[in-house]
């Protein structure tokens, strides 16, 4: 593990776990020459290494195992985490605070994982809650959308760390130096929404953000904002939402396609075309997204995450990690805190 | 008005207004013989219809003036609607509530639309807030989503009405005799999602309505539920979010088809195919929805509402009637409140 970065993959976090969790990390050993540690049943993963016809020359070391004898189920709640001392997704945060992996990747129960993020590895200081940040393509390139699931009920001083870790995200890996902040709401005026999202529109006025007011759902396809802010209820809705009627329409466009001799034997002209469509509208390359705040990386995919959805996450990590994007983070919302406590006090100027 | 039905067309509502809603009210006479009352400033609209090249004669009698000397603007609250007795849009429900409109459009503020339905309209029995109901395409068919933005944070006895109510609008307007019931969520399980979304769950289970229980963004378009409920927050931002990548991946699709020459040709050949794909994919065509548990239709459109769109709103509106959905909701959400009475006790059997 001397050359380059190990991620850590929770074996066991997924609804096609263990299956699709050790093959997407015998992949993306094979694929992208990563360095993986696999994390849970040690038996189970070496029954399902067999049949996938790993024998363990293939992989070259590349790919060892932290045995965890226990998981937190997809309905139990996530505080499970707390008292299973041997959860997978657990053991994987471990092994990213002790510095055994630089990053951890879970297909898992995601308010688990939140718990043992915050609370294993860590979060930055001037953070109380990390954020998980979905990418979006979208007419301008690429929008940020934070968080999509990690915080059900995000409060003032939440929302605004989301927006300033998503400035730092979206300029580390969407290359954008002064992004776009919009807080995602039901209109555009300024007085639109709930009682909290006025709140927060005053308080991130004052942030030295370049933040753009209000948006709605339509701007975060518009390229009209590079970063949207909004609780994880919400940008869960709208991310599944979002993936699945991609899925949906280019399904719509294969059946119209298939459905005479003529638009088949175009859609075969078509083909590179409409090869470069589903590359540009496919969600899955983003299966898992980074919980931002975290001191290390934490991707949480999908629970119906397919091998090669946790193959694309480890190479996010991987991405991640190079880019040292957690440490940059720390550092700069640490300056930024220091600038606020000026203008909001300590406590960011409001207690809820 | 002897023959057919009167839907009031608030003149003066929505970005583009007051030209797209004249227009669009004109199209709907002159294109589907819609009787219309025009409510705004009657000058206004007198110079716009000239300008349109309607001198009268053209609308033989199908479309009239109310005059409405005052506007709610979006960037007002809501409530300004409650001083404002001459606002176009609470004229509109005054035509409603007096029997001279069926039904009424409007493009303008949702929130003073909401307080001028229920205050002016009125709800029914057993209804304490309208819920806005949109119908979204899925792979089984139609989907419908309340509250979409009408009720920006439900308590759980509306989320409770949105249920009642989405069965029935299931049942009249899609045809779907036992409509499966979901409560959105950011996870399938019983045990997912707010304290509020798990008392939730627990009060659907106990109606006796086909509910499935909790689903995700995903099942909005999968096919696996026929009814999604959620708080007017999350729905409107789905709904934005969902027709704004619509628009997208059309766009890409045309970008990618019109790259090379090869598959300018092929699009060419598929154009037949591509037409049907834009119709299946395209939401404008659900461009207003009715705000369900008002004594009449109250058709809510987007801020952005083009021509066409007013006319199709006005469509729906006519289709809402002629198929009396308000009346057969208000029968059967007052049988099924008087079972329920004996389930829950008076209240529900919960105070928030």
């Amino acid at each position: 593990m001397a050359d380059g970065v190990t991620i850590a993959v929770d074996a066991m976090g997924g609804d096609f776990a263990p299956k699709a969790a050790i093959e997407g990390a015998l992949m993306a050993v094979l694929d992208d020459g990563a360095r993986v540690i696999l994390v849970g049943d040690d038996e189970v993963i070496a029954h399902e290494r067999r049949r996938l016809g790993d024998s363990g020359w293939l992989t070259e070391g590349r790919l060892v195992v932290e045995p965890a004898s226990e998981v937190v189920a997809m309905d139990e709640p996530a505080v499970a985490v707390r008292s299973k001392r041997q959860a997978s997704v657990r053991v994987c945060a471990r092994l990213v605070r002790e510095g055994r992996a630089r990053a951890m990747v879970t297909a898992g129960h995601t308010g688990a994982a939140m718990i043992a993020a915050k609370t294993v590895i860590g979060t930055a200081p001037g953070v109380d809650r990390p954020a998980l940040a979905a990418i979006f393509p979208s007419v301008g390139g690429k929008t940020v959308v934070l968080d999509v699931g990690a915080n059900l009920d995000a409060k003032v001083r939440h929302l605004r760390q989301f927006a300033v870790m998503g400035h730092f995200y979206a300029q580390e890996m969407v290359g954008n130096p002064e992004p776009r902040i919009g807080l995602l709401s039901v209109g555009e005026e300024e007085g639109k929404g709930t009682d909290r999202l006025r709140k927060v529109y005053q308080v991130l006025k004052k942030t030295g953000l370049n933040f753009v007011g209000n948006v709605e759902g339509h701007d975060i396809f518009s390229g009209t904002v590079d970063v949207v802010v909004c609780d994880g209820f919400v940008g869960n809705a709208v991310l599944k939402g979002s993936e699945a009627l991609a899925r949906y329409v280019a399904g719509v466009l294969r059946e119209e396609l298939e459905g005479t001799v003529r638009s088949r034997l175009a859609s075969l002209a078509a083909a590179p075309a409409l090869r470069r469509f589903r590359d540009r509208v496919d969600f899955s390359e983003y299966g898992a997204a980074p919980l931002l705040g975290v001191r290390g990386g934490c991707f949480v995919g999908h629970g119906s995450s397919s091998a090669t959805a946790i193959r694309n996450a480890v190479r996010r990590a991987l991405e991640f990690s190079d880019l040292d994007v957690d440490a940059k983070i720390e550092e700069r919302v640490a300056d930024l805190h220091l600038q606020e406590a000026r203008i909001f006090g300590d406590t960011a100027g409001e207690p809820s």
